[in-house]
């Protein structure tokens, strides 16, 4: 039974956020006089000492058998400094104390998440800029669409972790309230001062009700949902990659540090870092699905079930910064086939739509446009040509109204220069992006 | 095939959202000289029609078998002005306009939902402030610990649902941003003005990144990730009336509207209403499951898969929506019985922390207070009594320390009146509470 | 209230079985003389009036207001028949009605899934049969790795599939159980015979069990659950097709029927059909996810939670019922382009590893073998060849105990050919499967 | 990068499997003259010597930074007998390799998780043959509905977990299948002998397509789907356990090893054993949820992400043997407090229906049965007395035609005893149920 419900396993890794908690109570209950000060200072010592041996490694938890991270700290203090640790625990209970630690852990650990997104996102635009030319097919339903520049689609994902880096900031205005105070669960009737508290650990707020701050497990629950979507994100990125590093692709190659391969097969390389970044997307639900059904219909306040909550937690934070990690590590590093990327970025007619385009904004109603795009394409097809081999009688006798411009539409240049709508992958406009990009990080 | 790939059974409720965004559409195409101008009248003229039929029932999508929302529009449009009806998808691809009629949908069904938060927030605060003074005994592992106001805990799910505000609020701005303009994928070459667009619908930005744009499925995806915490919050809700409701309980009665009864067993009455709200949490966080899931992995940019996207965001709003609304009818209706709540509140010797507690403040060690403390419990229940019942000299005699105080802490009222700390139950704390709340709301 | 508590919408759907199980009951009641045989009669002549009724669709369910099924049935029958249609509700209740229709639903969904693997299982060996010889690359990675040939490739899916079929059989066996006789949920006073209404109604066994009969969702979530993993085999399909379409792949075109094309663009042929089904595995999935969440924590025996539990049943059939009749129409109509999987399967020097394994059998030691190969596979590379290309000389060169067999080992129908274990990619090998697969079907 | 895709610290819980498979494997390599006899004999030996070494605790994983266990395995074999080591590696691929040692945990895992199983049921025996007589209320939707044995309460988990065990026999069934020999993907040239390996692995049978057996995780999915069920239970159990621990029910006193209690509150008694239990279910569920998306739209046959299974796999199985464990320990040490059940079971009328059904079965129509019923009970409410109160006079004044026979069917008793419909809660039928069940059990 101590086994099943010992949490000291994988609370102990909270150890620094409850003894510096601990520091900060002690402190203002000397201060307010709840203890004498001399307590509060003994106390205060013996923490800082524990801190001392835990952070160089004099003391571990393989061998204690505490039932949980407070247990342990209480038994290690009341060793050094004798029953006077007990006063530690006046106005106090474990569960607004377990509560400080994972808010203190979670505003860290956000923060975290947050710095490695940053770096993805430099990335990024370091790759963007490097090679900002290079045009690739732009693909729906795996097909071949329109073609694109790859600062463009590397810049989606800039766009996709944006939105991320905001979801995690506004978890962390919210994770960033006191809970201690709320003591067993009614509040105390020792005189506390949880204003002083705050401000000592560096909290923005102190929670507003007792109940309500020992049942709630929200700041978990949105945190890893929005790991989540950064997983979601990176697995995306993770297909990508791995497509493109097919041989059926070759649009990049990841570099040895990132992929294994064969020694008989040289041209066998496998992307196992972004196969394993997609893969671990998915044990990030996972434990979004544990977090949600672990507290679905809890009644107030605290269940000895929210014991769960913690190791669902720790891994998504792990996970995430771990995928964000590698998946710099393998964009910084990737060897980009900007010449194989070109010579397909115009296939399968790819810049038909230009050539309707083209008509419309001549006059031609949209239909007539296509019907004479089409047997422009069907003139290709027949004679095995692309649309930019055609030449300007040909298209003249497919119809009378084209002129010199469509030999540029046709173009695969000319096709990703003509989308200059806000937000379209003409450079003016990715450069644009480009900068948007650069002042929102440098922000 | 077609019945499994059509989507018209389930986007046909955006039919609103899809002819608001073609008339802002078509307005701009003429504005721009894209189309000439009488014909963008001509087509604003038949979208408005069209919609008029649509919205007196003239019109219906039982018997329709185009593929989508918009190849129903677009047939009957042309059936009433003919082939001009094709310039509206000039500078437009089906992929940005169904992004569009999401977002425009989702806004206005993330304020139904703020709505219905503040309907139950005001509930809660009205019934608190009703029974402001009704004592219960709080809760952990459902064994009563300590007595708290009932006005207290009912406040416990205003905060819940005021961080749920806060998140829709959030969501609502990230979903605030114009899609349209990506066209297919790369962004159009027609001379779009999507700021004017963006305004005409009332969108506070427009998108970055036209790849981006089609694959982020992000709005959605965290949309129903609040959702699934405020259904969270309402299945606790849920758990407790009907914990409440049991006749072990029987703090509550829910009103008959709310709850199904028994023609001869008049005692029995089933609180249906809440065991549904609970149960339904399950559905959105399976919507929510399905989401993930269903973007996991996938490259960019559209793929068909995404079509499977809103019957669950659609159900997910739905089912909170009528959650919420259920709850409140609930809340506002029930009938609480302070009188069985608060003859259970000092049970179980609930108040012996105040004991412990009024000693340790007169400077006796907490171990000691402690055993004094145990002491005169073991006295009650061994002479079947409560701990109001001593009288001062029999506290005297278990330790001379003992004064005249100790009669009002171990008493219910003493006890929930001590809790004075910022957030607990203590009258004065929750009357703050409730103003705080108020403002909020009136905010 | 009744919006949000009524099943009607939902539940209608099992009226067949409403009726079916309510004529078997009232027969019973009849022979036992729990009622009087001619009330018996009454009744059951009732049930049949309006089951014809219903079955012309004289009758309807769109405008009832009735809260579920059962009350829409005992309303139209106790119009048609009077009072005497409350006898009907004689040593039943509510709880055990719904808990018999949704059995004999479940067993019938069943069967029907059943018969859709069973036929898109024969799609896979006809396809596989017609091309049998056809060699394609085999993938790890998404790295070509060895040849292999696509009638073993499609086999695999054959297996994933005889797999499902079992679990759905065995999912059949638990439900083949009768929940009537339960009552409200301790089992009835009235003299009942439940071996005679489990054999009217074709059940194997009846319940033991009247309180576990009432709370059991487990029928449900296992066959959700292993609809799951069928789900989960047709999105691979679905994935392998998508990819396979793909131009970068060129090795499969599906029919028209099941993919969407581009008027202006030939060749971009969007595989809709699978990327569909690749999608609708997510929403199977949110299935179970509500189904496991709604009933985790749930008291005995009967909680109104539970009415929930119909919607993601019958959805999980619906979508992979019409996902297995899609994939299968896919399968049977696709064209398959042989020659380019061919041109590409021996691509990357994948028959390396033959070479290697040549030299082992001859007796060289493993490392020394794959020095050996790679030294060949530098030597191809250098001069842009493949290993099909050297000559015996040249083998002779690299190493002196070479010989002819070496020829055939690189060949990619050598290397095929040689891969005999069990199982294996070996033409004979896959023939036994195929033979293996036709009698499993036949019996 | 390292860190990131190492499984060593996950998959070294393998190793007595992956030398167990490797010892058959180079076994048959020499019995089939593979690699010389004598070299196998060394390689066994070798691999005996290090399974010695790793029993003995000699050699551990700590310091090792080998990329998985297979390497770990292979790095110490060759330390200590050289470079023939490599030659265990003949016809064999680290694919097959993990998916054979994967296979031989989850029969032994499956296996273990059915002995628990099998505790459970006989502790839940053992307490209702103990308790067979005592009386509780039955509850729907948390109301007290009609009374109930606590034995057939208890034996309502028996079936449960009866369905549990049989799932999981299916589950080693589909697990029971040799898997090496696929190789890297596509079959060996090797002439390995696939049965005899099986053979001395104990596994029924070989796996049938190679390609099929590499990608394979479909015993992964249905064990922890089975398991997420038992969890499932499990967790119902719990929320009971729970509730019936609460003052407010008072039925049952879990011992103190199973549940935490406070200094100064000697009735407050924490069931943390059965939250715990109840939110573990959580991670089992989240387990389930992890594998499921991991695989979702996974090309065949092995990626990279496939890696990620095994954490899930082991957490699933450890969670759930650990709460079988401990709600046996539960159910065994728990105190029932019979009288109190019995002091409520009559509660609320619940005889109530007992009446009506006593009339209808003197042939009195159900409505006026029930308004006959209706009219006692509302005498007694007008009273203040309960249903076995009232005498014989005042029965036959509410109807002449109640006779003595009423009397019996008011008390619990006769209404517990008089529900004798096959798998009702009349003791002779609970009698037969147990007796079934220690048939099952001793089968």
């Amino acid at each position: 039974m101590l086994r099943f419900s010992s949490s000291l396993p994988v609370d102990c890794r909270l150890w620094r956020y409850d003894i510096r908690g601990s520091l900060a109570h002690v402190e203002m209950l000397g201060a307010q006089s709840i203890i004498p000060t001399e307590d509060a200072n003994t106390i205060a010592a013996g923490l800082r000492e524990l801190e001392g041996r835990l952070e160089r490694g004099e003391l571990g938890f393989a061998e204690a058998d505490d039932e949980d991270i407070h247990s342990f700290v209480e038994r290690e203090l009341t060793q050094k400094i004798g029953p006077v640790a007990g006063k530690l625990h006046t106005a106090r209970s474990r569960n607004d104390q377990i509560a400080l630690d994972v808010r203190l852990y979670l505003k860290d650990a956000l923060r975290a998440a947050q710095t490695e997104v940053r770096a993805l996102q430099a990335a990024l635009i370091a790759r963007a800029d490097e090679h900002f030319d290079a045009i690739l097919p732009g693909y729906t339903h795996l097909q071949r669409a329109q073609p694109v520049l790859l600062s463009h689609h590397l810049l989606a994902y800039f766009w996709m972790l944006q939105r991320d880096f905001e979801r995690l900031e506004e978890c962390f205005a919210r994770a960033d309230v006191l809970p201690l105070g709320a003591a067993a669960l009614a509040g105390t009737t020792f005189p506390i001062d949880r204003q002083r508290v705050a401000k000592a650990l560096g909290f923005a707020r102190v929670s507003r009700n007792s109940l309500d701050t020992v049942a709630d497990r929200d700041h978990l629950l949105e945190s890893v949902s929005a790991l989540s979507l950064v997983a979601l994100h990176l697995s995306r990125l993770g297909e990508e990659l791995v497509l493109w590093s097919a041989p059926e692709w070759g649009f990049v190659r990841l570099a040895d540090r990132f992929s294994t391969g064969s020694s008989i097969m040289p041209q066998k390389r496998n992307p196992d870092s972004m196969e394993l970044v997609r893969g671990k997307a998915a044990r990030v639900f996972g434990d979004f699905s544990a977090l949600w059904s672990l507290v679905k219909g809890l009644p107030l306040t605290y269940n000895r079930d929210l014991q769960e909550d913690k190791e669902p937690l720790f891994d998504a934070f792990d996970t995430v910064i771990a995928s964000l990690q590698i998946s710099r590590g393998v964009i910084e590093t990737a060897t980009f086939n900007a010449e194989k990327m070109r010579s397909v970025a115009g296939g399968g007619f790819a810049t038909a739509t230009d050539v309707a385009d083209y008509l419309v904004r001549r006059g031609i109603p949209f239909r007539e446009a296509h019907e004479i795009t089409g047997a422009a394409v069907r003139l290709c097809e027949n004679t095995n040509r692309e649309l930019w081999d055609l030449t300007l009688e040909e298209w003249k006798e497919l119809d009378a109204r084209f002129d010199e411009g469509v030999l540029e539409s046709v173009k695969v240049e000319g096709s990703v220069a003509g989308r200059q709508s806000e937000g379209g992958t003409a450079p003016q406009r990715v450069r644009e992006q480009l900068e948007e990009a650069r002042t929102l990080l440098a922000g």
